[in-house]
């Protein structure tokens, strides 16, 4: 794992919890982004080198939806980028950790991601993220 | 809001958790500390910039075992460094956030550290974090 990339926090209220993150992190986001096939809007706050990135389901199937209605509102995964998804996709399968996607799949943000089943990690929903290099 | 400085995550047996996130990001933990006011002990790892912290439960009084045992394992925290933690604590009062303590207080790996309440921040609870300088 190279570094963490970013923090996906589930939301309610998309334009409410866009406004309070400014608030918290002294920026707006720097861009927002829906993601058709995940049922989700999107938005991104630079910390460092990392990310916040909110999300809001756009559809009561999505994955953002049904954790809300479980869990309620609050981080919803973490994020870490990668050199090689698939050779560390492969690594972690040999280890034993459960792959929700058996290959990379497109995510937001111009990046491949895969994620690992929380029950593998203590309850938590790990992405792992690759750029898609040549395009935006 | 400089940078992303930790996640923390809540987790039932220290061990094995230390055991299962070594493989997962492929490095073991540089060090590990017990923070005796706050009824836990601590794990650090590091990841590009930022690192993870595991706690563990020393005291069935400490919030770290009520999280699981109202949520489960799971994400328990999100730590960000500032410059001057007396100044951001202002600042976010002012901007109506609810923190959970009045004044700074000395928490693990050398910090100063105060907390946003959950409800602040769309259920996500919030750690400002700010080195103490001169000692180790």
């Amino acid at each position: 794992m190279k570094n963490l990339e970013h923090i996906g926090i589930a939301v309610s209220n998309f334009s409410e919890a866009n406004k309070l993150y400014s608030k918290l992190l002294g920026a707006e986001p720097y861009k927002t982004e829906s993601v058709e096939s995940e049922g989700v809007n999107t938005s991104f706050f630079k910390v460092g080198e990392a990310k916040i990135e909110l999300l809001e389901a756009t559809s009561p199937d999505s994955a953002i939806a049904k954790f809300i209605q479980k869990k309620g509102e609050g981080i919803h995964h973490i994020a870490f980028e990668v050199k090689d998804i698939v050779a560390e996709m492969a690594r972690l399968k040999q280890e034993g950790f459960v792959l929700l996607n058996e290959l990379p799949k497109k995510g937001a943000d111009n990046k491949l991601v895969c994620f690992v089943h929380p029950k593998s990690a203590n309850g938590v929903l790990v992405e792992l993220t690759q750029e898609i290099k040549g395009e935006e």
